[in-house]
């Protein structure tokens, strides 16, 4: 449990690999600080709101957790005594807390991948604390925390809804407010390829991302028994292989290309599809569930290049259209498919949509009123890493195109 | 033994990381395709046919497994009962099918650095399908099956013979059959280095592949036994250790060069040369087994450029020559060094060469014949990432020098 | 624990893509030769010598350890019987081997950061072997050998003084014998920034360093205590995270600057700062230590600045500053707080800082004499890639500037 923390840990390289990989090289130090901050004041912000936020009920006694009085100093919840009150079997409270937290970062860094290269980093970070802080907690603690989708019998493993549609939906909203990167469409409204400026960097982010859903997915069975554990990593991982096959097979069909970031952008597909019912599916269910995510990635990316919304790194294809997807198979597949079940999730679908669109559209409009959400068209042409880090580049040494 | 799984499947960012950085930027796409098709395609195959062509004797009741049933619908294997029929004390059948499907992988992982910046990339992906699906899990049954190796006394403890022979025995018929890179050699028929293009890629991947291994010969010890599991890590480290400081000594006492390719290439030598007796030996043992697998791999290196063999990263000599040099081992050092060891293991090596020499030409052969092995000309000095995936570049902001 | 180690391991990946990250592409090759040296002499040398140095009291019955004659061939330690002795509860022999070879490697990586780019390899490579086979285990032995320093009741979880001092004293004194980069400081003697050639791969290396602490903090815990060694984690992430934001907010009031660098150096200045008192602290504790941490790095690394040293990584100011502050602050925050115990502490921290600093300057003045310990100017300003590696070059295919 505490090794599957790690891993989560470790998928915010991932995304800091993947986001800078698949953007232009002039925002990179941009996004790398964006990372840091939102992984670091996520942890601190977990601790100082969120954790007790999601997790109403289990303060022990009822009353203030020992862990939040710790926090202001009022007393130290860790005399060698506390340690022992280990709140559930196979781990411990503050692992809980550590492993919450790295999902509730793991929300943001999904909307810092789709506004990419032109939203104001200030105007960003607020937006992260209020989700980070507030919505994601809020919305975890319907399910997780033992709430009213938890009594309905909402099922959602490891966050199909609840960590990547929250931040898939956030990342769609902001994207409409924020409008697309200048040359994304041409005159007539046609959508044109930005290149990534380094593609093993984003290819090393989708296999650490791959290897941190080993820990996301595996660290959700929230005990060591080995039997469900290892059927969650083998469900997760043929999933993702079936989504990248999928999405790659799909693409090559219909345009004659080995697309490579389609293959990339179908493993996280399969990946975030199989994460609402990983515990709860076969093989053959795994790879009918990922390589279906694969599918719905691509003709996603399409559909948003069609509403000229601009993604940079298809974050919403990914963890938005998968993300309800993932959620609704498991009342279609596996141990859990019956016609209530699939109706259950629809609504917890709906509801979490709904809450997450209303909160979304209100603070980035309060946002956009206060302070805008999005640089100045100079800052933009240059770069963020000109204008936001005091003309800092990340690659000092190597001679760069222009553009 | 689940976390040693996240590690093995970490290694393909090792292997792709070690690839890209040892060729040309031309052809990273190309690179990175193969790879991401290598881990998904091998872990449906193994899934489809591997595991069960491996491990016939392990079916339950010796009928189809549940798991093969499972993966056309019949039946979903997974139960909640189904899941406490771990079939081996340590670990589950799903641990197992998901170690042993990146091991699978491994092997023709091994064959796409060899073949890097030439071959066609539908024609690779049909060999590395029948390598995977087909050679690997067949010569595996022969040993880790129950099979008549295993009967002989033949000893291969984490696949030095297995899973890098197997590897670098079909690498080195494809590069046979495939022909150098144009410019690898002069008119004199003299070998000209052609720089890798990204280093600090290689450098990665090799501390990585490191630490795969920790989790490739860790869980290869197929329980906890924690005394076991800590010395195989100790001996594993110590001679990638040896074997890179000693492929780095030789060099440079040869050539007065301080070489980071061969203190790399060394490590993964000395890795290689220990896989087959990590659990058998001592310090000194495997001091001595890296030592010379690093040694080794410099000779490799060399010798294969007298044969005018092309090999971008020196797989073959990494897999092949310390392959089968571990294997050797261990008839030579540690608690299983005797004249009747030794014997068997120089069979055991000398079976599996006739078997993998054998497989690799007659399935290259059919490959050449139907659709060539390798691309024309043009694409060749274009780069395959013009010729094969729609004029993407892997670093579209980075000036490059065209070469 | 096992996993604990291969986590350190990693760190070492992570020490590299931050020390190439920040300095010139021209001296790339070199730095990654460097730590590929450190890693695997490391651990020869940590057998070979160090690990009996630092541990004599846990020699079985007080003779020579199975393992040390087993190392030169007399008897092999491992038959299957030797594996049941573990030495203590909760790891092995083997295990504790491992991850403190991996520790002795990390004090002289610190070093290499701090001299990069004009030290002679050669002589770096002497004075680390000296430093991982003499001194850091002479040191450890005071404390975590049972030595002076444990019975006068120091505290020193996971190394703040005992690897982060050592290597921090080391790299200062190493500096200041060395002598700046030229261009360094301009004819004022004002501070030049010399930016490094690859921000992406440094703040990869803070991220995996990050992770390496999970393992670093994580596996000093010595057992698998999962309340301890969940409060430890949750401290050492919250320690990070404070001390980042702290190192970047001070950054932005007194520069008006988002200062990636800061960001980065302020979160390794948490990590080494709550180091030494991980399982001591609370929430709070944490974040005060973490953040104070983040604030000494900044202030430290305009002093060296002042000072006319550099260090081009901030090593120094991030091992050696916060070190100092981890160490002390044992006394001063959590359960340990005493007026008694920061004496004892201070008291640590001077004997080390007397022996570090003796040890270094009487080594240095040796290798000075008789070899040099820094390269001539037209090698530096050609970079270390041309006038050590054979003229190999990290970016083959990339167009340079060159300065």
């Amino acid at each position: 449990m505490m090794l599957c923390t790690a891993l989560v840990f470790f998928m915010h390289l991932g995304f800091s690999f993947l986001e800078i990989g698949l953007t232009r090289q002039k925002n990179t130090i941009n996004i790398l600080f964006k990372n840091f901050f939102i992984i670091s004041a996520g942890l601190v912000l977990y601790a100082l709101i969120g954790f007790n936020l999601m997790y109403p009920a289990s303060f022990w006694n009822g009353i203030l957790p020992d862990y939040f009085v710790g926090l202001f100093g009022l007393e130290s919840p860790i005399g060698k005594e506390g340690l022992d009150l280990a709140y559930n079997e196979g781990y411990t409270y503050w692992t809980d807390f550590l492993f919450q937290g790295m999902f509730a970062a793991t929300a943001a860094t999904i909307v810092s991948g789709a506004v990419a290269e032109r939203a104001k980093l200030g105007s960003f970070f607020v937006f992260s604390i209020l989700l980070i802080g507030l919505a994601y907690p809020l919305v975890g603690s319907w399910k997780w925390g033992g709430g009213f989708l938890d009594e309905w019998g909402f099922y959602d493993f490891a966050g199909s809804t609840l960590v990547h549609s929250v931040g898939g939906w956030a990342a769609l909203l902001y994207i409409m407010k924020l409008g697309a990167r200048i040359g994304k469409f041409d005159k007539d409204g046609k959508a044109r390829a930005i290149p990534g400026h380094n593609l093993p960097f984003a290819a090393a982010g989708v296999l650490i991302l791959w290897l941190g859903w080993f820990g996301f997915n595996g660290g959700s069975v929230l005990s060591a028994d080995p039997g469900l554990t290892s059927l969650v990593l083998t469900t997760t991982s043929i999933a993702a292989a079936a989504g990248g096959l999928a999405a790659a097979g799909f693409v090559h069909i219909v345009y004659k290309n080995f697309d490579l970031t389609m293959f990339m952008n179908g493993i996280l597909g399969g990946l975030v599809s199989i994460t609402a019912g990983a515990d709860l599916m076969g093989i053959t269910d795994a790879i009918l569930i990922g390589a279906s995510g694969g599918v719905i990635v691509v003709l996603a990316v399409s559909l948003l290049d069609k509403l000229k919304l601009d993604d940079p790194v298809g974050a919403v294809a990914v963890h938005l259209g998968t993300g309800i997807w993932g959620t609704l198979a498991v009342g279609l597949f596996g141990s859990s498919a019956s016609t209530d079940q699939f109706l259950i999730q629809l609504t917890g679908v709906g509801i979490v949509a709904a809450f997450c669109i209303t909160f979304s559209w209100v603070v980035l409009t309060l946002i956009e009123k206060i302070w805008g959400l999005r640089v100045v068209r100079e800052e933009e042409l240059d770069g963020l890493d000109q204008a936001e880090h005091g003309g800092m580049t990340a690659y000092a040494d190597f001679r760069m195109n222009q553009h």
